[in-house]
């Protein structure tokens, strides 16, 4: 079993501990589930890590495993056919709680769900091909 | 080591396989990782199992465990300080080849990476409760 790291005042933390109430759909030893009070959609839910941090990148791996599994199950429990898994690190990308938290958001229309815009380039063969090289050495 | 699987005319699996040429990033004996070429921002890679299924829920949990891990890799080799982690499924959710992939999508400013939409709505409690119920007994 591996070691949960919580933060006194962050919310989510607060979830967990059940200092504030919440929808809760599943816990084990490393995740904790709940549905979004403010749904984007029927179905829509959160999965997060009982270990604090703010962006993907601050969560050890071990406590990352498990996310999808979860998220995985809550969309068969919602027979979700059509769904959207999104995870926001940062303001300006949409994260609102600074607690690493992975959406569940069914997507049974185009009214409701996420909403996606996709500004895609052409990408420059040249210039991925060196970020490539860049990357794979950082790695 | 977890068995592989494979769909023949899967663009995907055909990657995996180094019948097409990508711009890989990593390889594990369950995860492959490369640069999307067609990227929304600089750094845009695509994460997906060595295990064909459509949609997340088809994909064993042995092969979804390692996905956000390398993601998260991936986030800090590119130095991406903003970013969203995004997986569809479904055509209406903006999935466009049938194998899962998690994209890693850096947010260096409003204009380029992932545009998010929000159509949120206030949760009735009583629906929710009712909800809650009901995916609990599915889990």
């Amino acid at each position: 079993m591996s070691a949960v790291k919580m933060a006194a005042n962050c919310i989510f933390c607060r979830i967990i501990k059940g200092e504030i109430p919440s929808m809760k759909l599943y816990e084990s030893d490393k995740t904790f589930a709940f549905l979004d009070i403010n749904p984007l959609s029927h179905g829509h839910a959160l999965v997060i890590p009982k270990y604090h941090g703010e962006k993907l990148t601050d969560i050890p791996d071990e406590h990352l495993a498990e996310l999808l599994p979860i998220a995985s199950r809550i969309a068969k429990a919602a027979g979700a056919e059509n769904f959207n898994i999104l995870q926001n690190n940062g303001r300006i990308a949409h994260q609102v709680v600074d607690h690493v938290h992975v959406h569940m958001i069914p997507k049974p229309n185009e009214q409701e769900g996420l909403g996606v815009g996709w500004p895609m380039k052409e990408g420059n063969k040249a210039e991925l091909a060196k970020l490539q090289e860049e990357l794979k050495a950082k790695m």
